[in-house]
């Protein structure tokens, strides 16, 4: 059913406060599918929205609720930090139709990789399974009738849309090696001295050398051993990989770009930029600001034995917010791009 | 009449390679009502637009145009550089039932002022007062029926937006002071040693002490003598004016709230940010990338002589770009904010 | 006396582990003249000082210590919160032959003027006398002899040295208006939601639109009324002002120009930047970081009413520690420029 | 000889007027035991070498001169562009007792590679051999002696320091993986669209895929093959290398950390930095602008099969003008820190 031929979705965030809160209002605000009926946050309960997240000032009258004062919703999505979320989720499946959840909770099927990964054991096992990856690309039938949904994360995202159909397509093997460069906005809206504009500015911060959590999450997706560093660089939004892959013999660029063609030929939200010349021959983050595009790229010399694979979203949209309504979208049968429309700025 | 009843308009961009040619573009090929019908570019000709404009890959199959290769237009966009433009004004004028122009030729009303600034004689004077100034603001129902727009300067569009309504209500008075600091985007996108990346970037240069051609542009329009020094500050977008003025004899901030809000209650992209306290006390063009609206605020102490008034805008959208598709909304009847809806992003 | 005929000073460092207070340790340990004896931190005692000035690694075996492990000094840095600083002062006196205080507290001369900016009584009126203002170019014989030496706060620096020759030629009058621009490290090393990398970087943020404290110490100076307005700019480092002056009738570029020279033609740090063309025109804080220079420059037009000066500086040095050390060297007969000698970087 | 204990060496820069040129400018210019005789630019002949270089204002009354103006030197460096280097070598050569050359011209012994990297066939590969690798680190002995070094390039420098003691140890094998990120001023001081602000700030630019020059020689100095990409990211100055290898059987951390103390224990400006927590875990080149340090870092987990390497250095300083310096003073016998001594600035 198309809801727009009806009514609005009635839709809630919880912990609407932080930076993957404020992106899910922004896009929902101007949703023309959605009615946005409830934003959480405990310390903000009754304070109009746009106070924190100022880009939305005369676009809304919203406040600020308390948990306790939500209802029923056709979707409840989830802004919450990992382990509280995974706590609580009894509660909020109870609250809506479709939940869809941004924390890492529900990420990882395997819950003993969920505690490596994590640090402490997983304590609602029994309901990993049942959710769905939201990532339309990847599992568009799956999601058009779940009811819970876990959005991947940031850098897991780029990684997971970069690698995938290479993996599928048994053109890469081995242990892939991941650089991935995350701007600051990824930490969160929480102020600490590792965000501190004095120190964050201009840094080249390998903030997790090895064992980064997203790191698992692309294991997962290609079935491949990863070995990724997280960096962080001058940057607010963005998120950028860099990975290299040990090729199976045989396959090269003409293979390459097939398995993407095959892959992505009709997404409306993957653009794969790979030119021979040009400022833009790869895919940089720097253009992708508030857009729900997913840039993927790659290199390889004749004969090489290894491919380069770029890619580049922003951390907020196509790595969490816009993701997660782009999956809204495919659920209850809307346009899949809706409200999820806007370009990206050039130059920015 | 609403052309959304009957047929999109036909517009092209003469000088459509360049950063606001850009934004023009980005604005009008996702605007409803429009159809983007040729775009030119001298040295392109030929060329896909998205090979310099790469937000726009997926976007788009448009390909850059020779001008001999333009017809007829219900509009007609001017990104082209001052003097040319004004040579060049009778033949454009005959391409389109509407021309909206983006140079700086058609903004001063005296040919005197204009060469003053420009320091070039006015080529078309004639002409000059058969221009509509294209700022909704302040004459919108002359744009009703406008054929000919002169869309005024990014900087300027920042000043005469934060002044003429304290000039109008007779508020200020005297020398008005004007720092305005702007993003290098608004430097185009030729390079040369001044716009090179290792010395612009964290740059706070004085580019123009005095007589830059905006100071004109907000001397005409507020009727006041100005005092205005243009600095680029580390931006690629982004124009923020801090204003200081004289204070008539009883105006204090109830009058000037007053002011603002006669003049733009009922506005669609003005706001007016004025707060005790806060992170978002004032305006700041750190939120307004990509987004059409120009912020306002102000500050004076209790008994003081002086006001003290802040203004910020993306230079390409609402200093440019932005304001011309604005213009041509209301000029053909659509809703004024078509096409204009992006809010801007938090945190950016 | 020169000391450096003899033995090194003996000097501590009081709140060390601050931004100014790690800039007074990059300066004296590698100052000739100087031992670094002690660096106070209330939470760092014990820990080496360069797990929080990263750039001191592999120079120093420095380790915090608590204040009262302090025995008496040479010379005594104050790096301390205003407030706190005045009400401990008798106690500080008592621990070193001479104080460098690098608070607030003793910049005002008037007690009432102090209560005005900073909201709270003075509690020491009977000190502010005993302190000689830590500006070398302008008290420099006071300075030879001085035991109790208050350096101005850092945008404070700036505008006085650009605009007190000016006001000692009587070739201004009447109100000076002040457009400061700030890097971030100038709100020191505390973390808070103001400092949060994603909501200050490419801020524009006019965090005192009037009334900042140090408009008070330009008053001071310059015996002139000022009213100044404080942005945060993009950057770490870096102050710059932006003046505008009313000249006294037949003030004209040459006597400005003369009026500079005469006073700072020998300076050391004191460059006067003012070109017709070229890059590098005025005075910009992008090239000072690191380096102790204040760069003074200016712009009239032939016939103009006003002048407008720019100047820029590092806050952290010559708004700074530099300028406390450039003090300390006077105080003691060394050579002015000992150890602050570095150039600065182009580009940066 | 020390020749601080007779006089001072008489230098010249041949090509001056660019970044590599003028970092050498700001280091020699301040060198007690150098005399700055002679800097030449084409363009710029007679002007100030303080135009192009404006943080040397007040410094130097040096001016450009043409290279048909030069006499002879005790060294000559050469900030030249490869191919051209190559080609007028033998004249150089002749106009100095030391040549160091800043180019990429004779940094690969083999004639082969470099036409493979360069894209042309050698014009001097008689002279190849002629050269010592300036890096003092690796080849101290040999530079005591040196009438002709080689300067390694920005990102091979951080690479062979991170990586030979290492591979010497033979602790790693295999492919290594290198991302290095770089500051715009290594594209050099020439304007082009790839380097206007716009287009650059905020880039993450994959601008070498695979095959960039420094690649070869990285491989050259470990005897590793290597696969190198390099991306711009947002920055002036600055290489940050993150590197990947394959363990050796028996290779752990604390095999590493020994290798790395045994080669560096006692270089006055290599650091090891890889702490287990804090903000300044591994190395980062935002603390490094300016100083001649190159910091080196390294991950890996408990039973892990690879390191995963950091190092990061000032492209303009330890990449460049500075090892320059630092090579001078090892050939004559000068103390090895003489006028590198800057630290560094935190924050920055």
């Amino acid at each position: 059913m198309n809801n727009l031929c009806d009514r609005k979705l009635r839709v809630a965030v919880v912990g609407a406060a932080g930076y993957i809160g404020g992106e899910l209002l922004r896009l929902l605000i101007s949703h023309p599918g959605v009615e946005v009926a409830a934003a959480t946050s405990r310390g903000l309960r009754g304070r109009p929205i746009d106070g924190v997240h100022p880009n939305l000032r005369g676009l809304t009258k919203l406040a600020f609720c308390a948990e306790d004062q939500l209802d029923h919703y056709d979707a409840l999505f989830l802004a919450t930090p990992h382990r509280e979320t995974m706590r609580r989720m009894p509660h909020f499946v109870a609250l809506a139709d479709t939940v869809i959840d941004l924390s890492g909770d529900f990420r990882l099927s395997d819950p003993q990789v969920y505690e490596d990964y994590y640090g402490v054991p997983h304590e609602s096992p029994d309901l990993i399974g049942t959710f769905v990856p939201g990532l339309a690309e990847l599992h568009r039938e799956r999601l058009r009738t779940a009811s819970r949904i876990s959005v991947p994360g940031c850098m897991a995202t780029a990684g997971i849309l970069a690698l995938v159909p290479l993996a599928e397509a048994g053109l890469i093997q081995g242990a892939l090696t991941v650089d991935a460069k995350t701007g600051s906005s990824g930490a969160g809206a929480k102020a600490g001295p590792e965000n501190l504009h004095a120190e964050r500015s201009g840094a080249l911060r390998v903030f997790a050398p090895t064992r980064h959590r997203h790191e698992a999450e692309i294991a997962q997706a290609t079935g491949l051993p990863v070995s990724m560093t997280a960096t962080g660089v001058e940057a607010v939004r963005g998120v950028q990989l860099l990975c290299k892959a040990a090729l199976m013999p045989g396959a090269d660029e003409k293979a390459i770009r097939a398995a993407y063609r095959a892959r992505y030929g009709d997404e409306p939200f993957i653009r794969v930029v790979a030119h021979r010349r040009g400022l833009h021959r790869f895919p940089d983050a720097k253009i992708l600001s508030g857009s729900n595009f997913c840039d993927v790229g790659f290199a390889l010399e004749r004969g090489a034995s290894h491919v380069t694979v770029i890619s580049a979203l922003d951390n907020l949209v196509k790595g969490g917010a816009g993701n997660a309504v782009q999956c809204l979208n495919v659920r209850y049968g809307m346009p899949e791009a809706l409200g999820l429309e806007f370009s990206g700025l050039h130059p920015n």
